[in-house]
């Protein structure tokens, strides 16, 4: 963790790179490799403690081929589980949420407990034990109201040691007890991969994106537009005194300063920028005032906002009143999940959802046209992969990192 | 064939096993093989004569990639020809029934008799032998008013060994000259085991189905549910006393006993299984009263019912008053056609179709929501095969022919 | 190019063959292989400069996977390139067709000129060579009005060489000049080949075409419906007288008389046929009567038309004051896209839609959907290659071709 003023020139002096070949954004073989290396090993956030907040509340989260069950059990306790009955395999949840007693396949009624015991099964041969026929879990984290789940077979890479340094900027913004204002998803036909590029570069905002844009200092966008590491090195050099200047402020107001910046060689690939916002706003919203009551611990408006990255497949943007977190999640070759879910404070009341979801509402919906139409042209065979801007710095780690997660050996 | 109470000991001593792995249910090269192999060879009941009872109806049957069509050439010649013309390939016939003179191509007015012979085909070259082209014939055999077809390159296996036993059982119900009441098709997204697995054992019926369960005895559903080996030892013993005491009611009324209980080794691996429905029911309606008249040789009602699998494709249920078809055919590797059609006696009037489908066309539907549930949770990694219950013995033997059938050599 | 009189005896002393086998029809690997080697190098017509009369005026033409823009830069020059940005691969055009300054990809800006160069690339690295990043270009002619492109990586085969023997009879139906009166596109469920086949044999005209069969006189249709060498040779002979006086009376009204009929070994397998339509009538329509004004440099009604094709590909047919442009293009193993566009003579005025095009609308519908049952039948394991008929020699011809293309070496 360094602070801003000291990110990036290590990753800026690497020489930016040139988009992936065709097969890695098409081909079933890829995407399979992609699941079983990449998205299979990763701490990825399946959903809020919000949706689960009382002993049996259930939703389902949905990745590659798999639905998990994500149940709270008791007031300390949330499990992860597939959504596979023992007996004979089928689908015990088939709601999307809802709250239960028991978790109880409506094929034969084996019946389970919240925490994935067998209960009952009627009529079993008298060598079947029953013990042995709990569900099976996939791994899960709370932190600071996010639910983590991970799909590894072994013991996935330690959490704490993978996550704690983000605590005093999760904790300042009170992540734990946000609640959730509302959800929109957005099925987006594109390889995982080509959602990810276009989540992680500015470069496309001013031409794409005049909501967001209208948000922004333009030198923001080109220095910082897509985190620390992701614009010219001389836009980061002329934006670098005007955040400075807000940093001092946003500290004097409670939030703690810094930055994260992980590189192609890390296990997630994190990313934690703060900075101001358009001068004079103090939210991101079409007028900039703000939607919803101050989140967490704040003071007072302080005209910033942090983007937080807990891997390419999880992301977290947060300006002073509500937080929006990004799922992208990959369910095939050329389809993702892209699912936004805005959070305000737990004490918030008579919030504005309309004027909350003005933004990234509308930026999402184009993303998602972009990215189906670079899909799209990318089928072509005279496609080839084409040269990054400078602006594009961490579309390129992006891919530096991606491609050394799918050469690991296999967990 | 053996009276009930010598049923099942040899199917009951054998251990119940598991289900099967999940390729079995998804691959297209499963698929593929169980088409050649299985599908492909037996014997399967395409529908019933009274949807061709004037000369020149036919009727479509697809399984598989196939489209066969099922034609009437004279009073007593029901003959299946592969809908595809000896010229270029067309379909010949495109709408799903109907009554014709000639089988006419609708491309190049290739015309061929109902007999399969090409009759005309303008403008050949002089060496074309009309007599080496006409339609490909599939083996067809009309059984008490069922008409059976079989995809055999080669002869298949003889159909008066395989099926005469049956003949007593099936003439009492007066199937041939039954008529059709109805019909209701439920394609389903689901490996055609998995539609059979789920027919062919009664531990789902009381979770799932509140109707059929209404209408039969709970000992008898789980003793005797989906055939005469499908239930626990012991609540066998249990029924039998009440299962004699029917026996020897509904001998008096005319019935043949018996039962039916082909094994693994089998080549068709049927079932027939008569018993009580339940007390104070005439009929397997809501409210036990009839829907309709006595089919067949009835002397009385007799609160019995049958149920006959010819094979794993074709089952017959047959209360007093009605009697269902049953035709599961694979479609794809995971699509299967369910159609059911309800037959009355040939001379049967003023019949109540509503009251006569409110417990089929219930259960079908649930039973369709059930199996594609099952099919979703197979495809997920974790799924294994699980355990099979004292009550799916049925099911554990419908998979050890299966399998065998799978290993056996190319006919 | 020969006269009608000698036109095909060394095509019609030829055996008429069978029909493909069914993996010519269905497979992906074959179609992959159809692409590369056949429709990837043809002279195809992508469609037609009324289409594009304006500067920066363009439409998108699917072939196979790609998309090609076809875009008029200035006067005298149309482009051809493919749709893929040569940053990060989208689309840039989205829209089927409009009037654009400069072709900006939406995603990030980068744009080009009408001539494909690249223009614009915010933030691009110091070494970054413009000129290196243009669109890719397809090869692209414009002849006689109609807009030819080829995918062929290389030089393809020479253009003028090819087609230069058709200007006098394109020049007399004045294409070039010539405005565009309606467009339908009828997507078939088939692969391209079956499409072609059918459009190349007149067998099944009696049966399927009754408004076509009503234009045109028997015996023509018999001795030339799909072309000079298409008919049985008896027929051929009886039907010369009719045809030469024929000859001798347009010729008088400035009609050229001729040919051409290319073998199975010529690079595009070019057709031209000129002969009568139904007697008393002036034009394909259903009273005969003309539906626009007289094209191109006719003197007179010469109750004729024309048929010509540029390939496999692209036909046309011309009756005296309309003609018909037939686009049969590959989209998928079996999905092909029909595109039927009326020209009508530059200067005409107040000409009758619904009457020009009541003959090729009625008779594509028919078509579709005899090719469409004509897959279906292929895809039974029972199909096998059919016999054609004495007037399927066009056909087979086709066939030759055909299979001599996909032998032949990568270009």
């Amino acid at each position: 963790m360094t602070t801003a003023n000291a990110i990036a020139p290590a990753a800026m002096d690497q020489d930016t790179g040139y988009s992936l070949e065709r097969r890695f954004y098409c081909d079933e073989e890829y995407y399979a490799r992609d699941m079983e290396r990449v998205a299979g090993r990763k701490w990825i956030v399946a959903g809020h403690v919000d949706q689960v907040r009382q002993k049996g509340d259930y939703f389902l989260f949905r990745i590659g081929g798999e639905s998990l069950i994500v149940v709270r059990s008791d007031e300390s306790r949330i499990n992860a589980f597939y959504n596979v009955c023992r007996h004979r395999g089928s689908l015990i949840c088939t709601e999307s949420s809802g709250r239960v007693h028991r978790l109880t396949c409506a094929y034969h009624a084996w019946s389970y407990g919240l925490d994935g015991a067998l209960l009952a099964a009627r009529l079993m041969p008298a060598d079947f034990a029953k013990q042995d026929n709990g569900l099976h879990r996939a791994h899960v984290r709370v932190f600071h109201g996010f639910i983590f789940v991970n799909l590894s077979d072994g013991e996935p890479v330690d959490f704490q040691t993978t996550f704690g340094d983000l605590e005093p900027y999760l904790d300042f913004h009170g992540f734990a007890n946000a609640k959730i204002a509302h959800r929109i998803s957005y099925p987006t036909s594109a390889n995982w991969k080509l959602v990810v590029e276009n989540f992680v570069e500015c470069y496309h905002c001013t031409p794409s994106h005049p909501e967001f844009s209208s948000m922004h200092p333009a030198d923001a966008l080109i220095a910082f537009g897509a985190g620390p590491s992701s614009g010219p090195k001389d836009a980061v050099q002329s934006y670098l005194p005007t955040l400075q200047a807000w940093e001092r402020r946003a500290a004097a107001l409670g939030r703690p300063i810094g930055t994260v910046d992980d590189g192609p060689d890390s296990s997630h690939l994190r990313l934690l920028l703060q900075r101001t916002i358009r001068e004079g706003y103090e939210s991101e919203t079409e007028d900039g005032q703000p939607a919803s009551s101050l989140m967490g611990k704040r003071l007072g408006f302080d005209q910033g906002r942090m983007y937080v990255s807990f891997s390419p497949f999880t992301h977290v943007v947060a300006t002073n009143d509500f937080a929006v977190l990004f799922q992208f999640t990959p369910r095939g070759p050329m389809n993702t999940d892209v699912d936004l879910t805005w959070l305000v404070d737990g004490k918030a009341e008579g919030y504005d959802v309309p004027k909350m979801i003005w933004g990234w509402d509308r930026t999402t919906l184009q993303d998602k046209r972009i990215t189906e139409n670079n899909q799209a042209g990318i089928l072509s065979k005279r496609y080839q992969p084409g040269r990054y801007s400078q602006h594009e710095r961490r579309v390129a780690t992006f891919q530096q990192w991606y491609l050394r997660e799918l050469g690991a050996p296999q967990a």
